[in-house]
């Protein structure tokens, strides 16, 4: 059986396997800061070598920014037809706070930790060490196979960590290059150190600003007070009625297009025995604050939310002003899941605060509507089941599909700009650091990472 | 008949009475400023002089501040034994901004207006103007009668404007020496142009802030919205049922210690048919705010007040944060009526926040209970009554009998190191401009003024 042929491959390759990973490491492209410009190109440049000898098409695109690497290979489409096109991005963050790393963030180096070795720098988890899984894995294919599984994209950027400037732009300038059938992206992480997971469900986000104006002029407390309006009241009492008793949110027409969750992704949450006390136990809390006859996994990855970011007005110096404001501010945020719209549900949010507002109030809109709807992949295609199956016979524990209460921008724009829905698979684990000093990726989720692929390709094949 | 003579007296000696004003107002004596040290100085010694020409025993005493002038006349109690103390403040409050005064603000000129002549410069109303009437008044009763009205303290400080920081220890230190039966505050205006009044209830004020503190961090409102607690949630929440739907107050025992308002009282309020549109509207709204089933005078007279000075959490600079702030704060004042106490009415709310708090917030306060009851004067003592009576006769308009919505902190002090009700009693108006530029004082106040306090003292002798 040839997967066994590439898995023991991939088994006796560990070794060099890691030597690549740490030359990819020790090139310190950070895409945010100018100084390592040149490393960026470094990179790109590195990744495309590393392709081409792995037999695809490679190149390093231009952009206004840093460097897009596409490569293609010519082999036949797997599974009926289909075209792969996977996601990576080879930039890294910023090291700073420099004097918390305990080693230079760009000298590799693994590391015995109680949890099992990992390889630690920076980019180890987020995401070299991610991406690098799947390109070993096409390596050991090749080495077994004489060719490439099937045809794929390999489409890697160097802005994700500076919000991906070029992206869009790259996109619809290429989309004829970079058309497929199905997005794989390896940027996420696994439900916890060993279940597998694949991220189906990604919450969109909509947001507004806005300005309560009561009196023409602060007043004075003492002079006015009681008998004029006070916006702070106005304001907390609006906010204060933004969920019942219950943790609804009571804007009318906002759950209209929520679906329930379908039965299938139910039962495996309910699988994963959540365990929210720990959850909110880590940040101090401990009650699960959202709806109520939702579970804890639901308020996070399947319900939408009303939040109010940020709310100021009067005065907040020190010691005391007994003054009625002119004015009170709010930002308020939404996550929106399923079908929900942003352009639906910031108008419903403004008509609600307007017919709150006393006659002689006004509010001030401060911003056009603004946000993303929630990402849902649909599940029915046949290469979810076969990449879980995949995944559960690698790691010996049933794979999950999961929710992330986030978005992940790259996945909106696969499927707004080139129509695909994406595979988002990782192997990265919360204690990662990533963004943060001593960043690491655990040597399991390297190996069986690779392996995975090949897994997951030997099914899709 | 004296008084008739006194009142001619009077008449006849404006001119000069005007004099020694301007005189008093070109001593630019601002206090808060130590430039103008020499001139508060100078100003007190110009009084200590003005009243021992009087027949005053008077002399400046100093302070670690300006000098407090107190003078002491001789005469028998007025009016079975009762020995008045008369307050005003000689200090006046900074020019800034210079730039918007039509002539320098210590060189006083009497301009003709379309609502008649007014005498201008900073102090003219506040407070050189309003108790020179008091001033000339014994001096007008002194030439005709040959002696002062009675037992008389007259009590002058140099730092109402800059918070009296040495009055309380003044009163302290010397109240065997202003011990009297009652104080006669002349810093307060009419309820309007033609209406001459006697304040007899002033709010009085409690002050708190406080934090309510969630999760141990600022959380990211993707990976925790839905099921972290948002404490600006909470706190939005807890100060909007701060009223009901009626306005009420919905602090439990918060309004205990009430009282209804005396019908005498209500009768004279109703008789001033207050216009809440024009007093609204001029600061651009138009619904009284405060407890539905009460006037808006009440609303800013006799009732108490709940209201949110400050209030602010999270993120509020441009653009947006998807944040789940760990804190959110707020200050919260209240104006307090008839025998509310501070000590009772903060912890009543504390207790209040503290009872809405989810079980995973908590609330911080970050101050000691800090305020002052109202100022409600005994309006049986038959003082006033012959005081309303002598103010209707000068003005020819019922005088009446009026609240404040503010605190103004000397009646409390009299009242609380003193043991004195006041007799507040000023002629004053809106449009004096005190505190602004252009500051005024009325000719009609000054010489109705000075011929009301004859009137008044007349009815007390």
């Amino acid at each position: 059986m040839t997967l066994d042929a590439v898995l023991a491959r991939i088994d006796a390759d560990l070794p060099q396997s890691l030597d690549r990973l740490k030359d990819l490491l020790r090139i310190p492209s950070i895409s945010t800061d100018p100084a390592f410009n040149a490393d960026c190109a470094r990179a790109a440049d590195w990744l495309v070598e590393e392709l081409r000898s792995l037999g695809f098409e490679a190149s390093a695109r231009s952009t206004p920014g840093h460097p897009m690497v596409v490569a293609h290979s010519d082999g036949p489409a797997v599974a009926a037809g289909r075209h792969l096109l996977f996601y990576g991005h080879y930039d890294v963050q910023p090291v700073d706070p420099l004097n918390l790393w305990h080693r230079d963030p760009f000298d590799p180096e693994v590391q015995d930790t109680p949890k099992g070795p990992v390889i630690r720098a920076r980019g180890a988890g987020d995401d070299k060490g991610q991406f690098m899984t799947f390109v070993e894995a096409m390596r050991a294919w090749k080495a077994v196979h004489g060719t490439l599984p099937g045809k794929l994209t390999i489409f890697l950027e160097g802005e994700e960590e500076s919000g991906s400037p070029s992206l869009i732009p790259f996109m619809k300038e290429n989309a004829g290059e970079l058309a497929a059938d199905l997005a794989i992206i390896c940027d996420t992480g696994m439900y916890d150190d060993s279940v597998p997971s694949i991220t189906t469900m990604l919450r969109g986000l909509a947001k507004t600003e806005f300005t309560i104006h009561a009196a023409n002029r602060d007043l004075h407390s003492g002079m006015y007070g009681g008998l004029a309006r006070n916006p702070l009241t106005v304001l907390s009492k609006i906010l204060g009625n933004l969920h019942d008793e219950t943790g609804r949110i009571t804007i009318p027409g906002f759950y209209d297009d929520v679906a329930e969750l379908p039965d299938q992704i139910r039962e495996q949450w309910q699988a994963l025995a959540f365990d929210h006390a720990k959850f909110l136990g880590d940040v101090g809390l401990s009650i699960p604050a959202g709806e109520q006859d939702r579970t804890p996994l639901e308020m996070i990855w399947s319900r939408p939310t009303a939040e109010v970011n940020g709310l100021w007005g009067g005065y907040n110096g020190a010691g005391f002003k007994t003054v009625l404001p002119a004015e009170a501010h709010a930002k308020v945020s939404f996550r929106l899941v399923s079908q929900q719209d942003p352009h639906k549900i910031v108008p419903a949010f403004r008509t609600w605060v307007e017919a709150q507002l006393p006659a002689d109030c006004r509010v001030e809109w401060h911003d056009a509507v603004d946000g993303s709807p929630a990402s849902v992949m649909s599940i029915a295609d046949p290469a979810f089941e076969a990449a879980r199956a995949a995944l559960t016979e690698e790691w010996a524990r049933t794979a999950a599909y999961v929710g992330a209460g986030g978005s992940i921008p790259i996945a909106g724009y696969f499927k707004e700009y080139l129509g695909l829905d994406a595979l988002l698979i990782g192997f990265g684990r919360d204690d990662d650091n990533i963004h943060s000093p001593n960043e690491k990726y655990d040597l399991e989720s390297f190996h069986k990472g690779i392996r995975s692929w090949a897994r997951i390709l030997a099914k899709l094949a």
